[in-house]
């Protein structure tokens, strides 16, 4: 194959990206263009402005943008209204970044005549099959590099060494091995690796960075009352905010109270189970509040039916399918049944719980005046149940007799 | 249709199954035999002997058992290796002890040659569903009378001058009109009604019955382990114990943390939306050890199916199939799947939160030698990734490029 | 309850509903509307309007509508998006019907202040359960009156005396009893009951009325074209049609060729089974058709998330639920899928046989290129399924390894 | 990697699995075992018995087995008690094979001390992912060869030419390019490739090896009964038989009345659509005859979720995954609805239809007396209707009711 002549880079600005960049350029003779998100992982951006242009890149080459509203209204959000969870637990915080990520790769190579794109992801992971289902699902022709499948940088050491030789900048704390390896973005911060890899110990206490210890959360509750419009969460106490504002506010109270620490075992969609830490303050919240929601707005029958299409949804998240007809299939149905989830949640956070303790909407299908003990002015007649019952029964009793029959002889 | 000649009443000993047990007297003039069971709901079942046969039940016709073993071996345990959750969040605690009770009623019935059985339930909820399918499963040409949808005692004060009437005892506190209505048995304590019946008010804190309120609950964590075979615990901090007693055990652990508590509105099977407080203390924590267990020991692929069946088999045992054959069906494939689900799971309890923290097993599929991010020696080629990717893209990318080519024209 | 002032009656011409009629006058002293649509059942409804009026029904109150656009449009062709077959073999011909009539009753209703709408199915079938779920999906407090349920004229013998007293004309051959009940519309008939009731006699040769005995088609097949557009047929051999005139066309084609004759036993949704004869020419044909675009124009992913929810969706139709939130939300998913189903298809029709034998279209998503033996210029490199297979083996791998170890112990 | 000292060879005796034979010999300087399996194909095996010794296999290395009986007992007809049908159309003939050639592949090389191996299918297909999964579920330390992916051995000139160099014998009709690839067994004869591969052209003719065209066949009808026990056939036209007995008996009825083609375009595991004839003729008639008998024996609800998961349980065999636990699992659950799927299906065979007309059963679950248009003597209350709709339509009347209230805000 063919060397690429110009190639798209996913770059953090860390340490590990850089030296993928200056892999490229030389292992390939190719002009690099960086692409730098900030999805809300908390960290400066302009850094990696000013280190990609220490490391050769011209300022037009340069993609540095803030796609924090968009991550949380095209992203979070949607996948929010299917209550996804994956296997029972996790709340796809790094899953649901990957496609973004792909998608600008994908334009910014598009708009530049770039013919690759590249990522750091290792090739034990879920996060090179994101980035590359997704790039394929938009741009079938762009070819994706992945060096940390190509090269024999295959120690810490090694990798020093190249940065040594290639006059890359070195943090002084990751000369070591770091303890474990973390991604942050507005939803989540995972840690996986070292000291977490088995299963059976315990996570170190440093391990969690955004969620403050339960022991030490405050001793006095808090009430808080989130209010959605089909699905999606709009306002907090009352005041009208941004998605991404919207999700920054439920972290912070999420963080405070010790909300949405998930010590867990996954299978990765590569074959192997891998252990995380993860922390999801403010989707911790946001799930709760929109199960809450729903427990009134939304039907049975529309319920029943997501409910049971949902770990789907999830494993194609997972699995990196967001750009596929599938999970748009699966996405019109959950939105089509979010049209009347609207109305106002209130929750208790305290002590890493968050629990719904009241909701109300006007669109309610709560029915006081037929569930009430009390007399209901002929809103419900008892005996309808004596039918829906005997009919409901009927298919069952010809079976018990069916089988008492055969049995007998 | 013609009077039933002898009826098994499930009978509590409490006010209302007394009613009953009197009015089918009256009514019908049949002889009543009465049906008592220890699920585990905390009361003294001896005085509902007494009550009988102050009512004019001949001994003989008493029935009195404990069935706390059975309830938690063949019920609560084959339930949780589904980790059943109907709409998301409820355990199913009131709903999986009716076809136990179904299964008693019908027996007895057969044994003492009764022509029908009658409960307590009302016509608008989903008990009466539960009694009756699970009667109709066993037992088909069983008649089942629920004197709710039949008699005009349809008020408080109809009711207390009927037990006037027939003399029977009305304690003190039941002559006011209770706050709400209490389920109780081994896995959980369910209330709802009057209180309760506003979805947008706070339920009070006199409500949970069984959980210390969070505030109250200890300020330092416990830590126990939590021992599994084949999907059932087996012991508790290393201890074997029988199923009923694991269950008191996590239940007392539970309620002592302030775990398992939920307020939730929920969809019955008759239609209508009602709203509960359930508390699960043990449930709750067994839930979250099982699926610790699972993490490491059950495979994607059953653990996914599982998953995708779940709401499923929920929604059976919550509309009251559990005698059907879907049930048996799914459990069958859930059983399956849980030959390997045999380990350990320490968990962290404190404050209203049961979380898992580690685990480990013999059958473990978690491979530290493939996860690492160490040098695996081999037992992991990163390239076969390159392949495994370009296939599950190889789709994609011809749809990409199909929409590209029609977008043109 | 009181008794209803204005009545919409589904008014067919028949006697069964012209008794009907006549009851819903004697017996609560209404106003009666009647409602006439042809559906394409290929008979006359000049005569209804006529019998009408010599019932006593006032001209303003008589409607009749060709509904066969509509029924075809916004019901049929939405059905055969999803490939919709009940219990593995059954069209859903009269269950597709059911909803659209539901919707003109409760329209009526509402234009002429009607309080109540009437049908004339009996208490043991699905169509009331159809007929009323489809009003209440639309009107909620519209009084659904079902006369078989109610009324004491349990015989024919009674119906006909009654007929008589009220100068109900009967015709001739209706004097006997009908050796079998028929329903008809533009996408099928169905025939069932007495000779019909035993399940183990074979179905009398006169039963078929709209199919030729496959014995007696032509002896040489005949080729056509179906073109398709968004999912729905819009062309035969090339010759745009409308939605009514291609189901017509395609009902001639596979009633001449003897296609589409199925001798079913099925499940009712009130629990017991029914065995029928079903004659479904043209959407045999359309399926088959529908099944041949899909092969090459439809993704694997959408294709197996349709199927997967298929049995779902024609459970839903089968029970009466079109107008559901369920329903809806499947059907947005279905749509979604269907964007790119376009192209043509040839059929052979031969013998009771509609097979696909060539398709094309411009969405394909077949890639010659990719699948041929030859020499594929680079497109596949075979190797990636190397790397492909390991990784879908990893998992398989484990679980063998871990299972050996275990046995060992 | 280091060389095989000991491979495994699916050995058909053909000119492609020869060339793999020497292959091997030559390219890893290994000892080849042989492994020919009799699976109904129709051809004799002991030639390849001959033409290994020639190749210079030892005799105790040569390993031809009769597996017809395990075939059909253990894969084929379990795989039919869930009427499994890949994409909707498929009977899945290939693909139900390849599991048990991987189970004699493993436990041939685990007697025989072979540390390797290799099967003859290409890259692009499927075959490879199935004999590799289920080798690396039943063996998880053995290595597979796919000369296909490996060697330069890309095109048929260069094929013969390492045929001629090597002594293995050439059939004339060998040396010019076979117009399509054929795969056969006793459950079908698949056809793909060269004149097939432009799915808008029709087969020709003589693609079709085992059916006779539909226009020969003959012009009388057949009528045959089918007896099934537990899900499986036992016995045709009351003669008992053998599993493969069965299906032989069945291909030979189905071939004669041209019933079974299928043309089909499906989507392949590994990403790419092609195009196959299939000609599956006693499998045909076996799925219409099973659906005939679950139509009597099997309840609604078992039937129903069957139907629900059989789409997953086709792609699983289709990709593969038969030594799954999903499979496994997935099996169990259809197993356990099996048992009382037994009784007889009366079919009328003729010009490539199979249609069930008449069914009977000890274990039927259909009940003339509740189905009946005729005084059913009190079995069917149709009041217990009234009840039944009304209930199931409460929610959607909330929903309505809630519809028209927001609608006028």
């Amino acid at each position: 194959m063919q060397h690429p002549k110009k190639v798209v880079l996913a770059y953090s600005g860390g340490l590990d990206t850089s030296i993928i960049l200056k892999w490229l350029q030389t292992e390939y003779g190719c002009e690099v263009v960086t692409f730098t998100a900030d999805l809300g992982q908390g960290e400066e951006l302009e850094p990696a402005r000013e280190k990609a242009i220490l490391l050769g890149i011209k300022p037009e080459n340069i993609h540095i943008l803030d796609l924090r509203e968009e991550f949380v209204r095209d992203f979070v959000f949607p996948m929010f209204r299917a209550n996804a969870l994956y296997e029972g637990q996790y709340l796809l915080g790094t899953s649901i970044a990957r496609p973004l990520i792909a998608k600008y790769l994908a334009e910014i190579a598009v708009e530049s005549g770039a013919d690759a794109v590249a990522h750091g992801a290792t090739g034990k992971g879920n996060d090179q099959v994101r980035f590359e289902l997704g790039v394929a699902g938009l741009e079938p022709n762009l070819r994706v590099i992945a060096p940390w499948r190509e090269w024999d940088l295959s120690s810490r050491t090694k990798l020093l060494e190249f940065a040594e030789q290639n006059q890359i900048p070195v943090a002084k704390n990751k000369r070591g091995e770091a303890p474990f390896s973390v991604d942050a973005n507005l939803l989540h911060t995972s840690s996986e690796g070292t000291v977490l890899e088995d299963p059976a110990q315990e996570a170190p206490d440093y391990v969690a960075q955004r969620i403050v210890a339960v022991e030490d959360a405050p001793n006095t509750p808090e009430f808080i009352e989130v209010t959605f419009e089909k699905g999606d969460p709009i306002a907090i106490n009352g005041e009208a905010l941004s998605p991404a504002a919207i999700l920054t506010k439920l972290n912070e109270l999420g963080g405070k109270h010790g909300i949405g620490l998930l010590d867990f075992v996954e299978n990765r969609f590569v074959g192997m189970k891998s252990r995380g830490v993860y922390e999801t303050p403010g989707g911790t919240i946001l799930l709760e509040a929109h199960r809450g929601i729903e427990q009134i707005t939304l039907d049975s029958g529309a319920g029943h039916l997501k409910d049971s299409i949902m770990p789907r949804y999830a494993e194609l998240i997972y699995n990196g399918f967001w750009f596929s007809p599938e999970r748009e299939a699966l996405q019109a149905l959950i939105d089509k049944t979010q049209e009347h989830v609207s109305g106002t949640v209130k929750l208790k956070l305290y002590k890493g719980v968050a629990r719904t303790v009241a909701r109300w909407s006007e669109h309610t299908l709560y029915s006081e005046k037929h569930v009430t003990f009390e007399d209901d002015a002929g809103a419900y007649d008892q005996k309808d149940a004596a039918g829906f019952i005997r009919l409901n029964a009927l298919r069952l009793r010809l079976i018990s007799a069916r089988n008492a029959r055969v049995a007998k002889k």
